[in-house]
């Protein structure tokens, strides 16, 4: 018995040091190469953390509101898609200690992932929707007598499920999902636009420290009467703070009833932010501080 | 050769009177419905019109741009979902001439269309993501020993793929799909959310007449200097102009630079409207009018 508490204790106290990092998953997704970066920005030890791929980013994004000891890393806005809808809807309801906290972006690269060795050995592609889509270029040039294309959850999904299949299948996924699945890569780098980015978010129960070059996000709504979205933005104008998105996401109430996500520089600590915050608070039906973190670049 | 001349003469008297609606298919879909409401409110009789399905959103919106003489008909704003991306990121891309002249909306009531006459012969239920994600709550409730889930690329698509399958298959979809391809509906009204509710928007080549109770659309990008979008916006303030909604939408060029689209209250021909756009012209990098409309209510 005693051996058996001992035991309990000490996987308490290694569960305790360890930080869980929650990211939509499965395994090979961009999530993961993003949650990868992150880990090495914040200069974390493979021991002191473990990472759990999360099933949906509502599933992320309620562990890290609801369990303790849990950051997450969700996808947050792509730079042909636009913004992430299932992140801001959900971040939005969650309790107001979840924050976002950091931000890292991660180059999209398509791989054409197969046992082929040949294109024309291939003649069903497996991937997500927008996988399919932003490869559709790449597949019409190289697929003329036309290839079969099948729909999966994700594109890791997509990989994980011609692993059983034979070298007339391929799928369209990230390189880190044909290593883990132990799936040769015949073509790196086969999306249509090369320039395709996608920013995804950390998400924490703290605000970050300001770094001088920090952006931050809120999210309200506006009482119905004319002018009342310009009223909340002239306060910005007014302290000099640019504004550098504006999204307009349904109440899900009423068709035309929205709530507006704004991303403006500056850091919440700001004096001119806090007197824009406060000058904007009488005109809001609804108000979110959503976190303020430092700037990233694609070079990052 | 003479009677062949006459004919080809009538063919196009016949053709030039005609005027096609092309609108998001197949047929049987909630742009279908929209259609038909449109037909109704501009008093179209069955003769003058013929109905276009098309096979994608990009692909109507190209055809007004490009044929003459042919009007669409495309889905806008979903209450639950927001906009939808393929149309604004389509219709910016059009020339000058294609203008949203009128908006409708529809209903979504989800049907359970299956040959099926209990819930429990089924096993399979195949429709689009949205038609499964937007059912989720009645398929838990009504499976709860599970059922295979299948998707498809569009609702109607969804239906007429059960066409040849026995009982123990379903389709979500709307009545009207199911009546198009001879199905029974068991069960009418299954989304999770009652209210729900689409916007679809007519593409024409011309502006609508104002009717004192209208709405517009533009979309442009700012100069990236600081304050840049507020300073476009304070013009509507000043002209006491009511802005419905902004979307950013990425240029696709740079994570972070974006098209950006207003609804306000007004029309074009406004004196106050063209003093406003006046005004804003000199901060605008890029600019397009995407037209003057009637506002409508769900009632309509």
């Amino acid at each position: 018995m005693v051996s058996f508490k001992l035991a309990r204790t000490l996987i308490s106290i290694s569960g305790e040091n360890m930080k869980q990092i929650h990211f939509l998953g499965p395994e090979g997704s961009y999530c993961e190469i993003a949650v990868n970066k992150l880990v090495q920005l914040l200069g974390y030890s493979p021991n002191e953390i473990e990472l759990v791929p999360g099933s949906s980013i509502k599933k992320v994004i309620e562990n890290v509101d609801n369990l303790d000891k849990i950051i997450g890393v969700v996808p947050l806005e792509n730079s042909i898609e636009g913004i992430v809808r299932e992140t801001l809807d959900n971040l939005v309801k969650t309790s107001s200690k979840v924050m976002m906290n950091m931000e890292v972006i991660v180059k999209i690269s398509h791989c054409l992932i197969t046992k082929a060795s040949r294109y024309d050995e291939i003649d069903t592609i497996v991937s997500h929707t927008q996988g399919l889509a932003q490869c559709n270029d790449f597949i019409n040039r190289n697929f003329p007598d036309g290839v079969e294309l099948k729909t999966a959850t994700s594109t890791s999904e997509a990989v994980r499920s011609i692993m059983d299949k034979p070298g007339n299948w391929a799928a369209i996924g990230t390189k880190i999902a044909a290593t883990h699945y132990s799936l040769p890569v015949l073509k790196e780098g086969i999306n249509d636009q090369p320039e395709n980015y996608t920013k995804f978010v950390l998400l924490d129960n703290k605000v970050a420290d300001p770094t001088g070059n920090d952006l931050s996000t809120i999210a309200f709504s506006v009482r119905n009467k004319p002018g009342a979205l310009v009223d909340i933005l002239i306060p910005f104008t007014q302290n000099n703070i640019n504004l550098c998105r504006i999204e307009s996401r349904p109440s899900k109430k009423n068709l035309g009833d929205y709530l507006f996500f704004i991303d403006f520089d500056g850091h919440i600590e700001d004096e001119k932010v806090k007197d824009t915050i406060g000058k904007i608070a009488p005109n809001v039906d609804f108000y979110r501080f959503m976190g303020s973190y430092p700037k990233c670049s694609k070079n990052d």
